[in-house]
Order: structure tokens, then sequence, then C-alpha cells
């Protein structure tokens, strides 16, 4: 039974084609119907469930965290990347490229247990507020994807996130933040070493990549974490254009939908974010059946911190927290 | 609520201490209660779900691919390792050691699509028999850990398979034989690759090994696929015992059991398999408070294809399967 729990969905053309997927595939008897272990759903999160502005909210971390290390590493106000990061010298980060950014998430990511990082990444988390928005970063995920990924599990979908960002990095909020437990989080990884200290077995992160989970990584790591093709993809990006290829090129039913983001007055409007284009998965969109949602006309509501009502009442506070 | 269907598990103490763990973190307002998200059970597979004797299933279905495949390969006939599979000759394939495995692995598991490697192993399991007890691969399940795998989801534990064999090659049986679906299978895997053919995505598998789940590999891969330290942990051997140490190493209630073989009449007695020894796990479970199941005195069934009421109808008939 299809029930529509989508209230932050504009009624419109992308809202009808999910109620009009689901409908279809939970349909017994019909010439679409797909088993329940068969509805698997794959999402993107920077950008899909998540604002990935300014700047992807791991990269916030890692910033935040160079500051927070910088006084036990005396060395690093004279040695980049971390003297840009440091003196909050963007144009020289950005100048150092990925080679950087690399040195920078090992120097934050790794030489401590799975154990240790979780509590990290809790901690920032709790105390972190965004630039813009002022609010924690796991409030600032889009209320009508967290409708939706509940909408599709009340109709016997097990929903797996799928994303470049670091796999534990996820976990630590996704189960709280979505639903979605631990062991249906897919990401980046770095390699992990088990060793027993003291008697004590621990995971100690090392300062390796492991896997990137993004471009053609992401239906490789379907394939290795989930191990069957999903029926529905949902993502932002050039990042996730293999998976909602790879998902809609399965036979039967397939759905696939990506964000856009076009709303400069209540969230971002962009075609290029930090990491990657946009562009090769929205020109194909059309061509391949995948839908295009729009922020600004399809969502009545962006974000899961938003009340209405209060926005509505006091429309100066409403500017002002959407500078 | 605690609900008992271990029927052939034997009264006793094996019995008696699965019962008790699953009441006691089962019990809401216990001491050792255990949230439902956090009840995860992980079972090595060959030797503790099914058996690995003579030699693990998934090398018989290597040396029966390699033969099948010959005709296709006549320079084979006179190349290691190759000649020794063709000729049945068992002493020069293990004079190759563990290159001339790795070699045989790799031409029966790469080289193809995912999908293409699924087909291969559901046509070898519907069509192979074992060669001592002539039945299905898939029907020498266990039917105590079947019973118990079903027991512990009962008790709303999520329930993965972490096994040395090869994640793909599991997938294709575990879901219909174990009621485990393929994304709670974590195994050892090749490297596989997207790629576009004629415009059709593939996943095309790679003859390079991309990860080795045993021993020390099984707590990292516990980290990566599940995310969450497991409470409960079942296993037979030495490529075991990291992920029994990883697992009773956390805090609160933990359960962790070995499967003993030393039922010569009804399965096979043995301390050491082809892939390695079981006598460390063996030794350090009493010191560890790990339970050791008796397949003889523990379970009053081992295989799931068995009728005991025939076997017992006709003792001749049980004597030559048996034999």
């Amino acid at each position: 039974m299809v029930r529509d729990g989508l209230a932050s969905w504009n009624d419109g053309a992308a809202k009808r084609s999910i109620l009009d997927f689901v409908q279809r595939v939970t349909t017994e008897g019909g010439k679409d119907f797909v088993p329940v272990p068969e509805r698997i759903a794959v999402f993107d999160n920077d950008g899909t469930l998540w604002c990935e502005q300014p700047f992807p909210f791991q990269g916030l971390f890692v910033l935040d965290r160079i500051r927070a290390l910088a006084p036990q590493h005396p060395e690093w106000k004279d040695q980049q990347p971390f003297k840009g990061v440091i003196e909050n010298d963007m144009k020289s980060l950005a100048a150092g490229g990925m080679p950087a950014l690399v040195e920078l998430v090992m120097a934050t990511h790794a030489g401590m247990t799975s154990e240790e990082f979780d509590g990290i990444v809790k901690d920032w988390l709790a105390t972190s507020r965004h630039p813009k928005f002022n609010q924690p970063y796991t409030d600032l995920v889009y209320q009508p994807m967290v409708e939706l990924l509940a909408f599709l599990r009340a109709n016997d979908f097990e929903t797996f996130i799928v994303s470049g960002g670091g796999i534990e990095f996820m976990r630590t909020f996704s189960e709280k933040t979505y639903g979605v437990p631990p062991h249906q989080v897919v990401g980046s990884s770095i390699v992990t070493k088990y060793e027993v200290l003291d008697g004590k077995p621990v995971l100690m992160r090392d300062a390796k990549l492991d896997f990137y989970d993004d471009h053609d990584g992401k239906p490789v790591a379907i394939n290795k974490f989930i191990g069957r093709r999903p029926i529905a993809a949902f993502g932002n990006s050039d990042g996730d254009f293999q998976m909602l290829e790879w998902v809609t090129g399965g036979s039967g039913p397939r759905f696939a939908l990506l964000v856009h983001h076009e709303d400069a007055v209540r969230e971002f409007a962009y075609n290029r974010s930090a990491v990657g284009n946009l562009e090769q998965a929205l020109q194909e969109a059309p061509k391949r059946g995948w839908i295009v949602v729009s922020m600004k006309n399809d969502w009545n509501q962006i974000f899961a911190y938003e009340d209405k009502e209060a926005l509505q009442r006091e429309p100066e506070l409403s500017a002002s927290v959407r500078s």
C-alpha cells in the first residue's frame, strides 16, 4: 500500500512520478510489481540529502579540525597546506589542489582508532554551526528527502546512502538523522588495520586511501556492499551519473531523480560545486527519463529545521536567516 | 520475547548459553538489555554454516570449472596448475601452494561480468553433488545453525555472514539458503570495474585480489560493511579468531561460539582444514568464555537435508550415505 507522507513536496510532476513509481512496484499482480527483497533505493548524500554549500560539510570539518589541532603542531604555521587553513587563506589552499586536500584529510581522519574518530565527529557536529544558516549541520538535511526515505521504507524499500563522503563520517549521524543504519551507509574510506593494544582490540585508521566512492566507484561500491542492482537512485551531481546509469540500465521498473539547486533565496543556486560539475547529469536527465526536482518549485520546505509557521509570523527573522 | 525454534539442538550447556544470552539482551529493563539496532550477529560460513570438507566448496567449484573450461584452453594440458587439475593430480596441485590456487581462482572467477558469474555459480550449485554425501552443496548447511539464524532474527537481530569465501559466490545462495540478503553477506572479493559496453553498463570482474576477508581482515570488514561492533559471533577456525576477539572485546553482553568438528560418522572430524588451523581458537575458547559446540553431542541433526525418521527406518541406507 502506498502511503503518502510527502508533505513538503508540492503537487507536481516530480511528486507524482514518485507516487506513480511506488504504486506500480508495490501493486501485487501488476506488471511492474517488484518483490520486497529487490526494493532497494540508493541516495547520494552531499547535495542530495543535505546541503553541500559553501563547501561539503566534511570539508568544513577538516578545516575546523586543522585549526583545533594547530596548537599541537607548531610546525604547521610555516607549512602548506596547513598554513593556508590556519590563516584562512583560501587562495593558497585552492592552489594546492587535490594533493593538498588529501594531506588535510589524512591529518584529520587518520592516526586514531575508529571509536576515537566517531567521538571527534560527533563532538564537531554537536557544537558547529553552518556559516550561512547558523544551524547544526545535521539540521540542514532536506526535509522532502527525509520524508522520501521514510515513504520508501514504509513501502518496504531498503534505503542506502551511497556517497563520496567518508563512510565513518556519515555513520556518526545517518541513523538518527535519516533513519539509515550504519550497515546501509556506503562511502569513501581510508585503510583501517586491526591491532591489539595492551590486550584491547582496536581498529586503527591509517593515512592511506582505501576507496573513493564517486563516479565509476558508485556502481562498484553498490555491487560490493549491496550485491544487488537497486531499482531507484537519487543524486544531484556528475558524481552520481554512473550510479543513476547503472540503476536505470537494469530491466523492469526503474526510477532516477536529480535534485537541482536553483533556489538562491532558500538555499543556494549552482551548477558546479567545490567537488565537481552537475551539468552532465542534468543535461542527460531528459534523454534518459530521469526526473529533475526543482528545489524552488517542487519543495515547499527545504530544511528539516525550518518552522514554516514561525517564518510566516516573523518575516524579518525569516529574511535574516535567508540572507 | 525469546522464542525457541532450536529443535535440532540437544538440551545442554551450548543450547542453554544461547537461550540465556538472547533472553538477557532482549529483556527490557534488564541490566543486559541491548537496543534492537545494536543486535548484530556475525557468522563465518565454511565450517560454521555449511560443510567445508573434503575441501571448501568454492574450491571444488574452481576445480570443476577448470575441467569444464579445459576444452577452450588446450594450452592448459601442459601447464601447471591447470594440468594437475585436469589430470586430477592433487599432489602437483598441492605443491603449487597458494600462488597456484590464486591462479586457478582468477581463471575461474574473473574475465566476466558479475551477472555472468552469478549465473555460472547458480548452474554449478544446481547440478553438482557432494562427493561423500551425494547431495547438492546448498543442502549441506547445518540445520542447527539455520535454526539459530532464524531464532536470532525472530529476536530482532540482524544476521550477517562474514566469511573468507567469495562475496559474490556466497550471495548466489545466501538469501534462499540462510535467509541472509546479499547486503548482509561480507566476504573476500576481486577487483570489479564499471564499464559501458555497447551502451549497456556492466561490472567486469578483474583478475586482481581486492580484499581477503579472513583473520585480521574480518574485524576490518565488519567495520567497513557493518559499521558497528556486533554483540555475537559464530565461527569454527583460526580464521575466525580475530572476529571473535573483536566482538567479545566490546563492553556489555557479548557472545561467541565455535563449532567443533568431531563427528566423523555424521560429518567429518578434523582440527585442520585445507585452508587453516582450528586449534588456536579452540584452545583459547575456555579462557575467553567462548562456547564450543560439540557437533556430536549438541546437535541431534547435522544437515538440512537429513530426514531423521527415514534414517531410523532404513539403517542400511543411512550407513551408505554416511560411508
